[in-house]
């Protein structure tokens, strides 16, 4: 352990998972790595860590020799009046989680590490236009900005073989696949399937904000998109009248719809009739809590079109 | 050469220097250098190279191992109404005086291998607020935000462990540095000094655009700055009268004023009485065409404050 020894500044926590909080700690690490010819899995979090995480974890272990997770909630990709000071933060918990899911390194930065020139003089990078000026981009102008942002540093610090993402966030996720396409990135983005709870719900930690009569209605989401994904998959449907039917069943739920739509999978463009691979994509808000959640949607061939 | 030997799409060219126009062909040589542990350059340009281009791949060539330079004329860094069509091309030249400078890999990619998703939907970097909205960026707005976009894509693609750029865009300089320092490149930029002509104007690529009686014109531009900069250089000096005085030499000399000033070279901020390693920076047209240059100043310690 002579990478140990060296500094007081890195230390060792619960199950021999490494700690870092400064970009020097963390290049130390990689670099050692590298040279050893390890490959380096990067899984990106805010905390307040829970199954889904995990499962991303667990998927980096089988990518990589070493899984860096990252916990930091980034401010840029909060809007005004969204919940970052309310935004749970439980590291503790979420450290123990880490180490027993096989993370080899934990980077939790401070704010004067990932934006050392402040907020306001941050080089900001711009998600693609067209794939982040829709969905939620147009419930949270900006956000998407922000996600790449913070992205784009922790991959240029870690220099990650592969990076881990969920497709909980599906639209984040193209948006930070086309981050990598366009700007020449040489990582690999690996998508895991959303964690569910045994009612269906999309594993979130805004579900923590969720009381157990609010648990209850939230679990209609993923059951209105599960139906009418289905649907969908059927031949000759037209897809705007299911999404209309699908706001409403929504509704009668008590769950307000920000946006229930049917988008290709690989762009978020309009389906044309062709376009075999769908997903259907939504926002609702559960009392005050914004939940997001969308399925992959197997359209079967339309005859004519 | 078993490199040569596996694809056509690998050329060699005058003097063994090689040429890629893809990112495949690109990473390719780039990842047979690194295997071998061999240190790589980059020296970003937009062609039509003259002996400061040169100066760069000098440079270069004692940083690293490997100099790869890149010739591409970024449509994002140009404004409407610039000169992005009239911007001179003469890649043959260019490609002969790279070889014969020591440059070993030239990478000339189309416009899809740089902006690969097209210009509308482009991932673009912000350039840090605080230096890229004063001098050039008050008369050429969004110009750094494509140089740094273009450099960030370079940078991805390349992974260079040195990237050099000259001292004549000095903003531009302090604008990438920064663009590495906050998004946390590993990559170590290099500054080389301004190449001039006899007369003291700076190289630019855009002398070319000057007829006999402003090549004349334009060597004022340093100058005054030169006259300016020593004279800053003396204690209790007024800054703010030396750069009016300045304006007013330059404009004698029938060159339009865009702007003329003293700033603190780390930040470009409007220096205090303390701060002694300073910049001034100008940019003027002679006739149509548009010039910058810029001096270092030693300012003498002020007494009293």
């Amino acid at each position: 352990m002579c990478l140990m020894s060296d500094q007081a500044v890195f230390r060792r926590k619960s199950m021999s998972m490494l700690e870092a909080e400064t970009r020097q700690e963390l290049h130390k690490y990689c670099r050692s790595w590298r040279r050893n010819g390890q490959r380096i899995a990067l899984v990106p979090t805010m905390g307040n860590l829970h199954a889904g995480h995990l499962a991303l974890v667990k998927a980096a272990r089988g990518l990589a020799d070493r899984v860096i997770s990252s916990i930091y909630v980034n401010p840029t990709q909060f809007g005004k009046g969204e919940d970052i000071e309310r935004y749970p933060r439980t590291l503790e918990a979420d450290r123990l989680a880490l180490a027993q899911a096989g993370c080899d390194l934990l980077f939790v930065p401070d704010i004067e590490t990932i934006y050392p020139f402040g907020l306001e003089n941050a080089v900001m990078i711009g998600a693609a236009p067209d794939l982040s000026s829709t969905l939620e981009g147009q419930f949270r102008p900006g956000h998407f900005d922000g996600v790449v942002t913070v992205v784009a540093r922790l991959f240029n610090l870690v220099s990650p073989d592969v990076a881990v993402f969920g497709e909980k966030d599906y639209q984040q996720l193209l948006i930070i696949q086309r981050m990598v396409d366009d700007l020449a990135y040489r990582i690999r983005i690996h998508a895991v399937p959303t964690v569910r709870e045994h009612s269906g719900l999309a594993l979130s930690s805004r579900n923590s904000y969720l009381d157990k009569s609010q648990l209850e209605t939230a679990q209609y989401l993923q059951a209105v998109l599960r139906d009418t994904a289905t649907r969908a998959g059927e031949a000759g449907v037209e897809l705007s009248v299911l999404e209309a039917q699908a706001a409403i069943q929504l509704r009668e739920h008590q769950l307000a719809v920000e946006y229930v739509s049917i988008r290709r999978a690989q762009d978020l463009a309009t389906p044309n009739d062709n376009d075999q691979d769908l997903r259907i994509l939504a926002a609702v808000r559960c009392g005050k809590t914004r939940l997001i959640d969308n399925l992959k949607i197997n359209r079967a061939c339309n005859s004519g079109g």
